[in-house]
């Protein structure tokens, strides 16, 4: 810290102190009228008056909180000071008057917030200011020029972000009400909140008459502006949707999502539909991520006005477990895995997910777990929740936040598939057997990835997307999205002839979800998930079992993958793997073309080079690569004349949207059944630094199928330093308690589950 | 810290603390003859009697020397543990027999230290053992198996590996020479030590006797045991080559460098002869690193034993000079700038580095900036200069190691050309117009590379090898070193008729180097280098100028680059850059191939996948990309007509040796004379958390020439902010006290010096 910082911190605390005695005499003399806490019935969403007096009491003793305080106050003051701005509505997000509307609302939203606990009327005569120049341009205005949303907004071009903007203006004047004179507060109620919340309601039903993020924030923003101005029927309508409304079943958003199929509208019903009893978001954790902040701000101020509601009692504490759901959806260092669409990077870092994690700490029994995640976003809301988790931090009450293996179910009953996450330090296995997931949803039935220490090995595109930069498409997800990342050949599943699951079609894959077939972690030698799929392509039966395999003679667990297809037809099947990193070297010839073809017509084949090729002769074949410093390697059995394709993404990518990266695809030719079985395995390290290469090579010297049938399928697992195992899972049958005896390799194994893995020396 | 590792921390102090009393103990009775000091005449190499006084003295109470002996007994002690293993020679780098000679002579030389640092005999019985083993085995010895190399050792595929071993070796000796009998020294020196020096000296000419990193080690190995032993004949050898020795001027190694083409030899021609007065060494700092160990470590032997002879002193303290050199050519991170033959990565982290610095720092006046390397370095040599630099660190002397801008000259007296870095925070950029640099140069006459806080932006390749990683031809160079790594379109700088620079050619390329025209940096506005280059294409003269330009009106600085060029002859010319990350925008329509073609036939442009194209139409062109979420941009004037080629390195690639990374050239065809003026900027940043972009655009208006003649060049650059610039320079006069003054854009402009940037508004 350098000394202009100090001196800054010195000051700020001096500040601080001056609050506290200021308070602390008001309090006292009971005389002072200028005080914000003079109606206790505001602020009540997020703050409230006893939670105001708390805060203040404790300023200057608790370093988190001060800390994002004084960093609040700094942005805020600066906003102050380069004054007010409210432009005409112009651009698409990144662009100027989107991202200025943008600032204005968490900017306004913050000030109300200091204006609370520091009690400095700078900060409410910013919010009153702002909020008077918008009431005088809203009425002026027409839809939003931007035609691209299906819900245009006013101020955005879309509604949802219109209900961005509500969400956290309404914070921001309950901050300020009792700072408003009645008339002025009636003018803003009457020319610029009900109009707002009537326009992204009953004046945009195909925006929020729907189970949807989009829906949500609508709801929610309609329900916190009733909320600070106790308006029951807006309240009713953000509760429960838009009544007695007809609507055309078969309308769909821009994403290719249904709109309304089933009529269900409402904050109840979005919390109702897209969330499991194991608190998973059917869109994924990336949408769940945006959605959280919506659920979770008015839950908490649902709570704090309205606690006889009991909303998070709701669904058996769903909205608490979707917090820890989500949590449990990161990698390593905190970043959200990429199921369905997804932008990398996106973490619990995020400010979304400060608040969730804060919210659910002060109204979920205050688990210390979520305490350590607080400690490592190192900042809390400025709110009663933040001054909660930053009392349980200065008590030292953080235990650590133990990411297990877990199964998180998908589905409105859980009984729409599931999530598989397997974990054996430093490897984690995401293996998605869920339903569609909504418009967001990608056509990848039984894919995974797999990370190491955080880092992406086997990798999931992700969206085709660079979320508000405007260079790319105005920030918006471009036509990649549909033609390369939703398709079946972007994830590492099986293909069927060249075509993505459910031929690409939202409307048939939304019908359908895959099924759980078992999922055991109970012995950390080997964890298993396994998941059926019967209806991504009629006609064909998949069956993918995951397994990590944690080997006490290797350093580090490896992953097993058992793939078997049963079809009535003879059919062409991929299987890629998105390795990231360089191939060092391969145990197969290949031949690489001189200049790349491409490498198919559609389903996402028209966007992939084919660099080299190969044929198997039946023998396993392993790639070995090497991606920041470590070395990886994938082993499959192949049968003689299985084709072995490298390939890389970025043909027919006229504007430089893809990401140039590597694939490893194995493909079966007219057949009807197919097993395809590999391991993967991080097994070494490279240190530019030291230029020492450890562990270069796979520890794995063979891998055999030894039986495959419509009863059992098992696998030999022939380790280099000389360890066999045998691997068995019975195929029909999944009940934990049953009996299994099969003869395989002259012996006869007996074992009680699913599955079984056995030494054979 | 966990539980287990606090408890071998404090076993370990409980350790040194017996140490310590015990040697007090020792000095006060004086009765004890197992103290390995008996003798003051060894150790004398590394560690000194007095050395070793003051490091047991000292024990347990310096962290940082504590830190490195405990990490240092720990690896020795499980070495000890894993028993000694002497393998019969086989394998190149990579394979196990290499690397386990490799970890023996580490190993060795630890456990001599250990020796002598904790007085355990132990260490001393480990390291008797071994050199015995290695007596027993090296007399039986042929050459290597392995054939690559111009000189093969015994141990290891190259003598150089050899020399390596010996190095390391002599110290070992050296700590225990006290602790074996003259029978057995009598024994090693004649059966081990005097023929190893023998082979790799007199048995090896064309490796010993000649000016390379190669010889830099063969003479400091002889020279090392030579010192132990006392043994003057071989001394004189090591200091001054194998005398009378007829060799073969044109004789090459297996890079293609002359093995000897003037007749120099021995350590003090290796020292003369590739550095320069300001400590550059011509083969750039990644070879710099590894030759700086042996140099550093016979000087400080040298001085220990020999200070008579000044080593120190030799060549205005060049030795000294050289660890300052070098460390200015480390990057944010501390990562070697890429000139020549390069690996990523490489740092002052590595094990020579923390030498050097112990080292310089010792002997060179104890300049406590070098502490602050030390100490991010976090380790110290267990010796008596690691010593003072722990003592140092201790008594927080330590000032912060600040590089600036700065030009090291190259060849022996400074005048054959330099490298230019100029450094405005958050910008580096590396100009280099040098010689050759040996057999590990790159035909890259006046390229550059552009670092911004420690990330490459626009990019030297560096080398087309996987150091010591086996799966990748041995770890030895790939065969694309030669065809893609060293050749002109590889880097960032004139291509002229898709040929190298010199036609490729070492022999002729090392008779020339570019020559420095100005290199002011003491306006900080403004800091300037230019340099010209006249032999690289016979008839044709190139005179590039990089300038950073640091207007306050902007966050950041960015960076003007003027490439000038003149001809006898009509030519292509192809300027390059090779950017890292993606593309955001273009400001031209580019047509993106349907399928990647090869670019040219030769030279590296073989290598090259075209993949768009575009004929500029005489507007400013600009590419906007993101990389490590931050937006760049470079924009360059164009000619109507140039062309615009979008390329990506990896064709006739059969193996995957190279990484499939893009760039940016231009090209003007049928052109006598030419200009290539071009702006690159790190203008803005993106976070994937709050998914946030601030800045995304480039800053530039317009980019302009306004005057271009033989005896000026002036450019006019106008930024979005209105600010507009004027940048002339001199062409032809480089005196910086001339006076000049020109009319342009209807103003007459008077400076002084060669250069000069006018506001225009």
């Amino acid at each position: 810290m350098n000394l202009s910082k100090i001196c800054k911190s010195v000051s700020f605390l001096a500040m601080l102190l001056f609050v506290v005695l200021a308070c602390k005499n008001n309090e006292d003399s009971k005389t002072n009228n200028s005080n914000a806490l003079t109606d206790a019935s505001h602020p009540s969403l997020i703050l409230t008056a006893q939670g105001v007096k708390d805060i203040r009491a404790n300023l200057g003793l608790i370093p988190i909180f001060d800390k994002t305080l004084e960093e609040t106050k700094e942005v805020v003051d600066t906003e102050i000071t380069n004054g007010i701005n409210v432009p005409i509505p112009k651009d698409y997000s990144g662009g100027y008057t989107h991202e200025r509307h943008k600032k204005n609302f968490v900017f306004m939203q913050k000030a109300g917030v200091l204006y609370q606990i520091l009690n400095d009327e700078t900060y409410a005569n910013y919010v009153k200011d702002m909020l008077f120049a918008y009431k005088d341009l809203y009425p002026t205005l027409p839809v939003h020029p931007q035609p691209r949303s299906y819900a245009r907004g006013k101020l955005f071009w879309q509604c949802l972000n219109d209900s961005n903007w509500l969400v956290y203006t309404s914070q921001a004047y309950d901050c300020i009400y009792d700072f408003l004179s009645e008339t002025e507060r009636a003018d803003l109620e009457d020319n610029l909140f009900k109009p707002f919340a009537n326009f992204i309601s009953t004046g945009n039903p195909q925006f929020f008459n729907r189970v949807h993020n989009h829906s949500t924030w609508g709801s929610v923003a309609v329900g916190m502006i009733a909320l600070v101005m106790e308006d029951d029927s807006l309240l009713n309508r953000a509760l429960y949707g838009i009544k007695n409304l007809k609507m055309d079943p078969n309308m769909k958003d821009n994403d290719g999502g249904f709109i309304n199929k089933d009529g269900k509208a409402g904050f109840y019903a979005n919390l109702e539909e897209p969330f499991s009893p194991d608190g998973y978001y059917t869109e994924g954790p990336y949408y769940q991520r945006y959605a959280s902040y919506p659920f979770l701000i008015f839950a908490q101020a649902l709570q704090n006005k309205k606690s006889e509601l009991g909303v998070f009692k709701f669904k058996d504490s769903v909205l608490l477990k979707s917090v820890n759901a989500l949590i449990n959806l990161t990698d390593a260092d905190g970043e959200f895995f990429l199921l369905n669409d997804s932008q990398k990077g996106m973490s619990y870092y995020n400010s979304a997910l400060v608040s969730a994690v804060d919210i659910a700490y002060q109204f979920g029994g205050k688990n210390p777990e979520l305490l350590s995640i607080a400690e490592k976003q190192n900042k809390v809301t400025l709110d009663d929740a933040g001054l909660s988790v930053a009392l349980g931090l200065k008590a030292r009450e953080a235990k650590p936040f133990e990411k297990k293996s877990i199964e998180l179910s998908d589905g409105p009953n859980g009984k729409q598939g599931a999530v598989g996450i397997l974990r054996s330090n430093p490897l984690e296995v995401v293996f998605k057997y869920t339903s569609h997931g909504l418009s967001h949803g990608h056509f990848d039935k039984l894919s995974f990835a797999m990370f190491d220490n955080g880092d992406e090995v086997l990798q999931d595109y992700g969206l085709a997307r660079y979320v508000n930069i405007e260079q790319k498409g105005g920030g918006n997800y471009l036509k990649e999205n549909k033609t390369w990342a939703k398709q079946t050949i972007a994830h590492n599943t099986l293909v069927q002839n060249e075509k993505s699951h459910f031929s690409g079609k939202y409307g048939i894959g939304s019908k359908y979800h895959s099924n759980s077939y078992v999922f055991n972690v109970s012995n950390d030698s080997i964890q298993v998930a396994s998941a059926k799929e019967e209806n991504a392509y009629p006609g064909t039966k998949m069956h993918r079992t995951m397994a990590i395999i944690h080997d006490k003679s290797l350093g580090n667990p490896y992953v097993l993958d058992i793939m078997r297809v049963q079809s009535i037809n003879s059919n062409q099947y991929d299987l890629p793997f998105y390795y990231l990193g360089q191939i060092m070297q391969t145990s197969f010839e290949y031949n690489k073309l001189s200049q790349p073809t491409i490498l198919g017509g559609d389903y996402g084949y028209q966007h992939l080079y084919k660099e080299a090729s190969a044929v198997a002769n039946g023998d396993n074949i392993t790639l070995n690569w090497l991606n920041k410093n470590k070395f990886y390697s994938i082993t499959s059995e192949t049968d003689a004349s299985d084709q072995i394709i490298l390939a890389r993404i970025g043909a027919n990518d006229p504007e430089y949207n893809l990401r140039n990266e590597p694939t490893l695809i194995l493909r079966k030719t007219n057949a009807k059944n197919a097993l395809f079985v590999s391991t993967i395995e991080s097994h070494g390290t490279y240190s530019p630094v030291s230029e020492l290469a450890i562990n270069a090579y796979s520890n794995i010297e063979n891998i055999t199928t030894v039986y495959n049938a419509t009863d059992y399928t098992a696998v030999k697992i022939t380790l280099k330093n000389n360890t066999v195992k045998l691997f068995i899972i019975s195929n029909e049958n999944n009940d934990e308690n049953q009996q299994h005896n099969l003869e395989v390799e002259d012996q006869l194994i007996n074992w009680t589950g699913v599955f079984t893995l056995v030494n054979l020396n």
